[in-house]
This record gives C-alpha cells, sequence and structure tokens, in this order.
C-alpha cells in the first residue's frame, strides 16, 4: 500500500498551510504515516503534472491522485474504515463540513488580519513574491494595510471566537470527549496563525481561557505534533 | 413507557418556540409520540413545580423530568438508542453542540431584529405583557427599537447565513444525505422567525437560495410538521 502527502512547507521545513495541518493530523488520527514530499509554492509545476491544479495538500494513495483537502479527510475516512473515524457517522461528517465551511470563511478571515503580514517571513525565500503578489491582488491591499488596524479588530475576533470558547468550555474537544476531523479543522487555523506570528492572539483577548487550553491539549497530540517543526523565526534565521 | 412534552405555545395553539421546535423534530425523529402538554408563559407556576425552573421545553420520561434543551436531545438519543440516531456518534453531538451554541448566540440574535416586534402577535394574549416587560429588560430597549434598521441589517443577516448557504448549496442537509438533530437546530431558529412574523428574510435576500430550498424541506418533513399549526395571523384573528 503506498501513501504519499505532497504537504506545503516554509521556510526551513515550517509546516505553514492550515489544509495542510489539518490532513497530518487526520493522517496521525488514522494512525496512518504517509511519505511525505515537502512542496514549496515554487514547486508548482511538479503539482500541477500530479493533479492538474496548483493547491496543496494533495495525496496519492495507491496511484490514486486526490487534491482539495474536504476530499483528502473523506478519502481518508472512506478508504481506511477499520481505522479511527474522522466523523464517527453521516451526521458528524455532514456537521463537520459545516464546521469546516465556518472555519475557512469566517474563523480564518478574522484571524487574518491579526498576522497576515508577518507570515511571509515563514515562507521559503523563493516563495514570498509569489506570496505577496497573489495575496495582495486578492485582498486589494498590501499585507500591512490589511493588517494595520491589528489592535482595534481584536473585538471582532473575540466575537468570532465566542462560539468556540462556549462549546469547548462545555466539552473538552469540538467532537466531545476526544477529538476529531472537526478539531483538526479549526486547530489548523490557529496554527496557521500561531507558526505566522510572534503575535498570539489567545494572549491578547480576555475570555478565551477554554480555547488556549483546547489549543495547546491539540499541539500535544500524537507526540506533541504542533510543536514538532519551527514555529516563527527567533533571531538570525534567514 | 410513559413520556411527555412540555412543549411552548402561543395564540390559538401556534408552536412558537425554536426551542421547543427542536425537541418536537427530535421526537419525530426517534419516531417517538409523547403526550404533549400546551405550556403558556402564563403556565409558569405548573412549570415551577415540575422542574423547579421557568423555561420550557421539559420532558417527563417515566417519571424522570429533564429540562433544558440539549440535555432533554441528549437524553432522547441516550434512553432510544434503537431508534434512529440525533448525532449518529460522538463526534456528531459534539460537532452538534458547536452549531448549537452558533445557532442560539450568532444565528438567532443576527435574525432577531428581523422580526421580534412582530413576534409579540404570535404569543398568547394573556403572555404578551411579560414577553415585553422581560424581553425589552434584556435588550436595553424597546422591541420596536430592536427592529428599527431592520431593512438596514439584512448585510448583517446575509454574512451570518454564508455559511449555511454555503453548506447546503453542497449536501441537502446540515447532516448530510438525511436530516438529523443538527438541522433541528438551525431549522427551528428560521421557523421562529418564519411563525413570529409576515416579513420572509430569506426572501429578502439574495443568494440563499439554497437555505429557501433546505427550509422548506425541513418544513416539509414528518407530514409536513412545519406547517401543522398556525403560522403569522392573517387577518382578524384575536
Amino acid at each position: 500500500m503506498s501513501l504519499v502527502f505532497h504537504e506545503r512547507v516554509g521556510l526551513n521545513g515550517r509546516r505553514i498551510s492550515p489544509f495542510s495541518w489539518r490532513i497530518r493530523y487526520a493522517f496521525a488520527h488514522k494512525g496512518l504515516e504517509p511519505e511525505v514530499i515537502p512542496t514549496r509554492f515554487a514547486d508548482v509545476q511538479r503539482v500541477r503534472d500530479l493533479s492538474g491544479q496548483h493547491f496543496t495538500p494533495i495525496i496519492e494513495h495507491d496511484g490514486t491522485v486526490v487534491h482539495e483537502t474536504w476530499r483528502i479527510a473523506c478519502h481518508l475516512e472512506d478508504h481506511f474504515p477499520s481505522r479511527p473515524s474522522l466523523f464517527d457517522g453521516a451526521a458528524g461528517r455532514g456537521a463537520t463540513r459545516f464546521v469546516n465551511i465556518w472555519s475557512d470563511t469566517v474563523l480564518a478571515p478574522a484571524l487574518r488580519p491579526q498576522f497576515y503580514a508577518d507570515f511571509i517571513n515563514v515562507l521559503d525565500p523563493g516563495d514570498r513574491r509569489y506570496f505577496r503578489e497573489t495575496r495582495e491582488r486578492q485582498l486589494g491591499m498590501t499585507l500591512e494595510e490589511h493588517c494595520v488596524d491589528r489592535d482595534a479588530r481584536l473585538p471582532e475576533v473575540a466575537a468570532v471566537l465566542a462560539p468556540l470558547q462556549r462549546t469547548l468550555a462545555e466539552q473538552p474537544f469540538l467532537a466531545g470527549a476526544t477529538p476529531a476531523y472537526v478539531d483538526y479543522i479549526v486547530f489548523s487555523v490557529f496554527q496557521w496563525a500561531r507558526v505566522g506570528s510572534p503575535r498570539d492572539v489567545l494572549a491578547l483577548l480576555d475570555g478565551v481561557a477554554a480555547v488556549r487550553d483546547w489549543r495547546s491539549r491539540m499541539a500535544g497530540l500524537y507526540g506533541g505534533m504542533g510543536d514538532r517543526f519551527a514555529l516563527y523565526p527567533t533571531g538570525d534565521e534567514a
């Protein structure tokens, strides 16, 4: 059985993509250890040749190529049914899809102004120009302009986090007593922010203690997966 | 086996509470037919005598009294395990709890200014003064003031609905191919707004076709459960 994980990487092997992070955790949840192919933005031709499109993560499973993060998670669930479930059933999968969409379209945009101008420093140097050009075109402004009022925008972040905080104050994980894919999705957004900046938004807010505690426990899973790779550079790293 | 459902009612038997609605659907999902005791706000002493608190819904199951909507749903799930599951497993229950909290603390407050001043008209006449006094105290303003800029607030509603729209554009129900408790929670908020006002917010917004379609299908479940009782009064009803 062959299993390959094309995982986005940045500066000196840092894991910098929320999409790749949630699949990394999904593999660990399933007890699978794929061959990992670290993939920079500059490796785009290899990605296109393999999958016909440019986004990571991508997996290869016995010759089948799967791209798009949600489809990869579903593939792992459907093809490894005897291994621990990412969803525990149909309603778990359906509800997780809603949380997935909420995470990527509500949570991530709320967090992004808090750290995105720093994030460029965790990219491979050869990827930074591409990243800046494409992201600034999408944002309609520079990365720095996007982040300029990040202190003033903290209340907006608190409001978006409120349902997470309330849920995690009641139950140890979003999936209940033990983590599942729904946790890996939401955690991956916080991990993106955590790797991508020295600024810890959760330390700047009141009333998010349950989210902070959960984030720590999530980083500690699978032998401290969240801390296995370097975080934001300190000092003289290139 | 005895099963009693103390369900909130308003004017002429209308079902007016999102919390009671989601339990009504949960009973139907489980194929259970409790004795229903219609409960107005004015019936508060009976409610307090039974449960030590004043909120509905409440259920009685072979002498056990359960209040608080989420606890009732979990009770039904745990005590009727051979009947169709409300959650399909642990991760489904956990993720549903997050969606429950999001529905009650993000979705409902976004919809409320659209209809709350009309809602008083679907209450039993003997309940209207109590409702106005308590709700105005909580809101810090009159019901009419709360709703005065409802047209200007439609974009805010659209933003809150966006992850629902995107999810329901991909899958027929929030729980996936078939509905589960996660759907009943979110639908109950729309049903509250639908019964409580002649104003149909989903008809006033663009880009919510999947939510509209899902809302119709949800109302049609279980023999048209969502339309079994009267909606907003037209004409001369008291």
